[in-house]
């Protein structure tokens, strides 16, 4: 398979995505396609001994910066590397796309004037795969829709469910929504709503989860609406972060403190290793017609190998094939799920 | 003045909620009185040497537990020891009420059952401060309201102000909302109309923030609805419990990394007194018609007796009639507001 890479999609571009992709050639030995500012990026391979390896250059005149509005970009830079490499995939030229860029332009790209909608999906959503502890969890959406519908929650829910089965390698992966508690009373509207629309469904829900036992293990894909899953994901992530930064300058407050910190360090590597988001790499719009996975704008150039790691496991296992007759398996249910809920709200 | 304490409010009381209230007594000099099983209140009394202290019991035969459906213990447990201590408040015979207890149930009980909501109040709100590396910001909504409107948010912050000046000592707080992202077009419809009133407000308003501005400093108030709120606070909570606890655990694996943290004792120790919720003890109950401080339900006697420092904050301020005259003074703004907004969304 070919797997196009935005070269210009980190904070620091082009420099870790083109050695993420050398690492990549290297290790996975797919042919790769960098789009992007050609001067720049032929200047970046020179740095690297990658003249034996299978890549390739796309030239794309402009760049897609995180300053850019979603909304304009589509039209304002048609040019972008990231709208010529989801061209790429669009027109069969590569199997997917894989870009550290502006989220929301890269939704915005896709669903309207790229790929497009996959037949059915109501909205698609941007998930992000978190890593506590070792564990797993398929998280959508963080971000597209900040402001949902039971059935578009029911449609992520179908989505992410299909993704963890290519990510994580699960059966029958468990679903839950993220709720304010667990038991049955708990939630907003949206959460009552969908809760009844997901129990009514065959997805292995197994129930609503707050953010402890999310972190907590015994869940494999949890939903949100793209506000409250946003949210959720910046906190944790900056709370890490803060905690993190925070313990590294108490111990190098003192020569004491700063010696323990030496002899504890494969101790604090092994956390980290834990915790790295960058260990997963990035991943998947869910509902656009091609495999598009997006990674962190921090992305090192490990990070950009392993969100290749995933694109190729999406492609391999035929994920928009299996998102495309996922969704119209279940529209009748979801369709007579929410003609119920009405009908219940009118009684 | 008099404070009231639930006996029976945390995790594993009456002993944390004793001791607490001996540890106040000692420090603050004012008399306590301790709500619950007198019997068991006495023999947890007994176990310090307390005799000399102002501290009286009032018996209550029945006890909220944190399986008790909020909705519910009003009327089903009209002897709870968190009743008797509001009503003790709202009788004048006691000027604040501090408990560890379910905080759904006190909620239900101060706003239905016994203090009832400040006039003019629309919902009544869950506060939370959190300490970050030092600082501290107030938190409200974090429960009360899982489903808000942009007016009651705009009470929310109204509150919240009052009450950083209390909590915090500060002179004029800056006031936002957490959302997903800084600028303008982030947020949900809720976020959106909640921005317009307060913009159109004097409150200091200093626009959106976002997790991690949240956590970086800059702001003092920050509003939510109760949903996203209680998500956000369970979230930080709970990552960094799982971030401690993973770190505790591998600095166990090696002989060398247990060195290495005997010897880093003393920063882990900064660390951890920099982020304890237990400094500050509890946070109140904001709309209702009395001083209710809300600690939590894990709450050790250190924290009790920071409950009851914040207790005595908010009855020295006279927290009471400035959210009376708080919210009595902005009501013509809300409502000017609210209806240029409903023009608004006509046109």
């Amino acid at each position: 398979m070919r797997i196009a890479i935005d070269a210009m999609g980190t904070d620091h571009c082009p420099a870790p995505d083109v050695e993420g992709a050398v690492l990549a050639a290297r290790e996975f030995g797919d042919p790769i396609v960098l789009v992007g500012d050609e001067a720049r990026i032929r200047a970046e391979l020179a740095r690297h001994s990658a003249s034996a390896l299978p890549i390739t250059v796309a030239h794309a005149a402009e760049q897609v910066t995180m300053e850019d509005k979603p909304s304009q970009v589509g039209k304002g830079k048609p040019d972008s590397s990231m709208h010529v490499g989801m061209n790429l995939v669009r027109d069969g030229q590569a199997d997917a796309f894989v870009t550290a860029g502006n989220t929301g332009a890269a939704l915005s790209i896709a669903t309207l004037f790229s790929l497009k909608r996959i037949e059915g999906v109501k909205r698609p959503a941007i998930t992000a795969v978190i890593r506590i502890a070792g564990q797993s969890v398929v998280f959508v959406d963080v971000g597209a829709n900040a402001d949902a519908r039971p059935e578009w929650m029911a449609q992520f829910a179908i989505m992410g469910r299909i993704y963890a089965k290519y990510a994580l390698g699960l059966s029958n992966p468990r679903v839950a929504l993220l709720s304010n508690g667990e038991e049955e009373g708990k939630g907003n509207q949206l959460i009552h709503d969908s809760t009844d629309l997901l129990k009514a469904m065959d997805l292995n829900y197994v129930g609503n989860v707050e953010p402890k036992d999310l972190l907590g293990g015994g869940v494999d894909v949890v939903v949100a609406d793209g506000f409250v899953g946003n949210v959720f994901i910046k906190t944790l992530e900056s709370s890490t972060r803060m905690l993190t930064s925070l313990i590294r300058q108490e111990l190098m407050g003192s020569t004491l403190t700063k010696i323990g910190a030496v002899l504890a360090r494969s101790a604090f590597e092994r956390v980290r290793r834990q915790i790295d988001p960058f260990e997963i790499g990035g991943a998947p719009l869910l509902g656009v017609n091609g495999v598009v996975i997006i990674a962190h704008g921090r992305s090192n150039a490990f990070a950009i190998k392993n969100a290749v790691r995933q694109a190729r496991l999406a492609v391999d296992g035929g994920l928009i094939d299996a998102i495309r007759e996922g969704v119209a398996s279940h529209d009748t249910a979801v369709r007579v799920a929410v003609e119920q809920q009405s009908a219940g709200d009118g009684a």
